[in-house]
């Protein structure tokens, strides 16, 4: 059983979003797998997808610090630069992140550790809403 | 319905390469799929496979000139100098990267936004043809 | 054809480590599929996946020390330093590497390139043993 439907993460200001709870929403609307793979493409170049830790806020503060350390603004070498400051390292953090991520699902949820949440990168520093695909594959 | 095929993607020189359209053809002799998913797994270990900008090639050598100031050649600690300066270099690129992809389908089509294309990522100064496994699954 | 299961990696010091071979012995305890895909789920935060080369161990030892230099401990913008000063480091190599894994598979066994091997990244100094959820998919 194949299921595809795009979504909408509203807009976020620069940084690290916990987006757990829209994914597990956004899911309840699909029918339910037994076991399965949720995938998830987001379908931007600027933006990213990663699952790391679900309760400390200062995790995804210090994730957007130093994601912006190790990828600056306005790099000597850059080309790139007629779409703003924040938009060719945008382009490399997302691809360092990675645009999709693949989830387990058991019994119709995330099988994920306990800590563990999905994250929205969000690498630009006044985007607007995201458009996100998911395809839920699995028996019922 | 399960097609698995390798194909070769040719030499390509040091930096990020636009393979989208080499992705779509190798699709194309594929049976189509409604709904799935195509998954991309090189067969190699200093190459990688990204999705980023498919317009201006400025983004591509960008990225070339970033990822080699975050992955160095000629670090002190490296010990894995016996094949090149660009070996552990190019292994290091490959994981921060990934060697795989997982792109959905629709209509038989690839399913991505509108500014996403599929990057090669070749990071050996002197690199062959690179072999590409295909697996694609959805229903018809 | 679904097949979920967890499985339970032993505790390994700090470093990336080759555990190709403890995936085949789990994957072999699974009806074997001819063609499909095998999906890799670490559920912790601070460790990572990914494929890379599987013979000489010095490109461990060196993948290591790199992501170690790319992302320091005491770093003074952390704000999430009570776990340790290896944790928030952890943290963000795991999300650089990814926890995840999707690993073709033809006739019951891994479908790798010759010199790819999976690692596992151990990124805390005093790590327990690692939860992996397998799913497999496929047909028979």
């Amino acid at each position: 059983m194949w299921q595809q439907r795009e979504v909408t993460l509203p807009a976020s200001r620069r940084g690290f979003h916990l987006i757990t709870d829209y994914i597990e929403r956004a899911l309840d609307e699909l029918a339910p797998v037994s076991v399965g793979l949720l995938h998830l493409q987001l379908l931007h170049t600027s933006a990213s997808l990663t699952i790391n830790e679900n309760a400390d806020p200062s995790v995804r503060r210090d994730m957007e610090q130093h994601f912006s350390v190790m990828v600056p603004e306005n790099q000597p070498y850059y080309e790139h630069i007629y779409e703003g400051s924040d938009d060719m390292p945008a382009h490399i953090k997302a691809s360092m992140l990675g645009s999709s991520l693949t989830i387990p699902i058991k019994n119709g949820l995330l099988y994920l550790g306990t800590w563990q949440g999905v994250y929205l990168g969000e690498h630009r520093d006044h985007a607007g809403a995201r458009r996100l695909l998911m395809t839920l594959h699995g028996e019922s």
